[in-house]
């Protein structure tokens, strides 16, 4: 079996978006900065740009990724990243967890929504096989999997800015738990450490 | 004139301290191992180790400290670290920032009494000539020469730690300042990040 690993953008401060996140303008105001690294410079809502994740930072994710046989993602993030222009971008299929099961997308999207987390990651831990499980956010999501002691690794890209509002990864999270650097990836744009949780 | 520079360590959720942080137990609950990387290992206040501060940890220690001419560090931390033995171990002369200047230390211990940021700021300034100014913490004190724009660089020394509780760096903080990697030297104790303030 494969690991469970949560991975986010944060911010110095912790904040994983800024104020007023959601479809309007996916990481929310000034949120951009925290994915520099993901689209491999300044980029911003309002247009295109000309380059694409690259160096330090793209050596790192494609390691992360690489094990990856199946996502698990909050439909808060689903629905503030757009369903990625309505196709399943990561490797695997991925998992929505959400209240609502309903509409589900089309088969070929390569989204699935679900309902309750252990039923979720039992299905997402299924599907991935040998591999790992992504669990890619939002920050309740990873709250959730990290105190139900589920998580075997933490993968934090800390962007070099301090944005003073948003939702904070670790707001009400109470639990005090010990971790190890597994490994650490730095650029410009970001500091990425892997941290496997102690049990 | 040299730098205004903050350091001080933090848990992944962004805690200073553990809770109940004081003279009793320094650091507070579990707050020990946010300085694993300054003992060089896992220490606890009940003994004494065999070990120190070394390795990667080191470098980065004494190259940030090489420039350092003065320090600052709020009343807080100076009662809780004991006065640090009752003599001042930085390099440089060591203002602490109080509203009880009174029961000034004895001038051979290295540590002033003074009160207000500005005026602080500027003796210290005076005192370090071309050398850095080191803010050591608390929290709040880095936050308010954070606030005043009157910080060139923050240094954040990040134990794979999850504590829940305690003293938030950023607590309260609500600007938006954009940063800039400098350096980034890891070790299994801490993933150790100098940020420039970008103005």
């Amino acid at each position: 079996m494969g690991k469970v690993i949560a991975s986010i953008s944060m911010s110095v401060d912790g904040f994983v978006t800024g104020p007023d996140d959601g479809p309007a303008h996916g990481l929310g105001k000034g949120g951009e900065r925290l994915h520099y690294w993901v689209m491999g410079g300044p980029w911003t809502y309002d247009g295109g740009h000309d380059f694409a994740m690259h160096g330090p930072d793209k050596e790192f994710y494609d390691e992360l990724v690489a094990g990856f046989g199946a996502g698990i993602v909050g439909r808060g993030m689903y629905d503030a990243a757009g369903a990625w222009g309505g196709r399943n971008p990561f490797p695997g299929p991925l998992f929505v967890l959400t209240h609502r099961t309903g509409d589900q997308p089309a088969p070929e999207a390569g989204f699935t929504f679900v309902s309750g987390l252990e039923s979720t990651l039992a299905q997402a831990c299924e599907k991935a096989g040998d591999g790992d499980v992504g669990i890619g956010g939002g920050a309740d999501v990873i709250r959730q999997v990290l105190a139900a002691g589920r998580l075997d690794e933490l993968v934090l890209s800390t962007a070099p800015v301090i944005l003073g509002a948003g939702k904070r990864l670790f707001a009400g999270f109470d639990r005090d738990i010990d971790l190890e650097v597994v490994k650490v990836v730095s650029s410009p744009y970001a500091t990425h450490v892997r941290y496997a949780i102690r049990r």
